[in-house]
């Protein structure tokens, strides 16, 4: 039996702003740091050691991790930065905020882009500064494979690319494994792992800064999963995450 | 041409208290908070920007390097942590101050151990804390590489292991490499490619804090080197480091 622990980053600046934020490279609010120590007591105070950390190329998520990696006293673990557990791309909408995008595109549109799994926003063109093609960090990667814009879809695919290549084979390997991600990488991880099917997934909300814990048998199939965290906070968690969900 | 830019951790609890650290995971002191926020205002105000870091398995080099890629905004850079980089092991003086150690040693032996190149401090036991062995981080490695104390000579050999089989590779392959480590590990590292003496190498000391630029050619042999300070700082630095050094 192997243990998996998911979390999503804590609140960003633009979290707070209701911007959609994608790729852009926001950092943690205040609010979002105190999630992330609250976080690595958590799981420091249920006895959890790992053994490696996967995490995306943004800041919001790497610095949960350092917060969670100073709490457990494990800064020495060692730390995998995979662009394919980045934030799902939200193209031409990116640093646009709810009232902005609603009107250039109009509501309808916007719950479309919302709703849907399949359906991604209007693409940056590739000249844009939101293009991932003309940021530093993302040289080594194949300019084709990087996105304009997604839907979730998209970002299912990749993230099961990555669970199949290094996360699932780490697992297997016996390693402990905590990955510190985004509301839609995980949500893609979570469809994966759960089989859940494109319509029901829209529906899934992962609250910020409450870990998720897997447990999965030796075909990597779920067994159970729960929150590290007592009920009355996870309602609070799930409700926020509702409301900021309106522009992630 | 490449650049090599490296760079000891700032003043550790231990370095204040006068100890003796070796492998101890001591955290940075709040003055060594600041010299590694000094030292990545100096190399984002010289438009230094990297590829990949490697530091060590010790939390002191870990933060410091953490404060350097929040402070360039790196922090998505890939970091390497290898055992190798580590400080000098210190054996069964670990932990003691310099006082304690004259104490229980004799201050001639003390004298010895910390001039000569090839004399060790005593061993510590397989079954003591100190033996990296009984610790979690080190569980990847095999045991008999694991050293229960050094001298110098023995903390070049893994050094410039590392460097013929991860950190040269990188360079040649282009790569602009951050290494972040520990007073003896960066002395071995200089002593191998500055091709320094072994009794030379005892007289250099390598100031906390300040990134020391190598330039190197094809072959990776040194053109030059020079630390990114003023003249000023850096006296001040060699000063500390010469009174520091008397109980690393």
């Amino acid at each position: 039996m192997y243990k998996l622990v998911l979390l999503r980053h804590g609140l960003s600046e633009w979290n707070i702003q209701n911007r959609f934020t994608g790729w852009h490279d926001v950092d943690l609010a205040e609010a979002g740091m105190t999630e992330s120590r609250q976080a690595g007591q958590a799981l420091r105070d249920a006895g959890f050691q790992f053994d490696t950390a996967h995490t995306s190329m943004l800041k919001r998520a790497i610095r949960t991790l350092w917060v969670i990696l100073d709490q457990l006293d494990q800064m020495w673990m060692p730390v995998v930065r995979d662009w394919r557990l980045n934030e799902k791309h939200y193209g031409a909408l990116q640093g646009l905020n709810k009232a902005d995008t609603a009107a250039k595109y109009g509501e309808d549109q916007v719950l479309i882009w919302r709703r849907s799994y399949d359906i991604s926003p209007p693409p940056v063109s590739e000249d844009d500064d939101r293009f991932p093609g003309n940021d530093q960090r993302y040289t080594g990667i194949e300019k084709s494979r990087l996105p304009k814009t997604e839907c979730l879809k998209n970002t299912v695919d990749r993230v099961v690319e990555c669970w199949n290549e290094t996360i699932s084979k780490e697992i297997r390997s016996g390693k402990k494994l905590l990955i510190v991600a985004h509301g839609n990488s995980l949500r893609a991880l979570v469809k994966y792992l759960e089989q859940i099917t494109d319509k029901k997934i829209i529906e899934l909300n992962i609250p910020t800064g409450i870990p998720l814990i897997y447990e999965l048998d030796s075909d990597l199939k779920v067994v159970r999963h729960y929150y590290l965290t007592d009920e009355d906070m996870l309602k609070d968690a799930m409700a926020a995450v509702v409301k900021q969900g309106k522009a992630k």
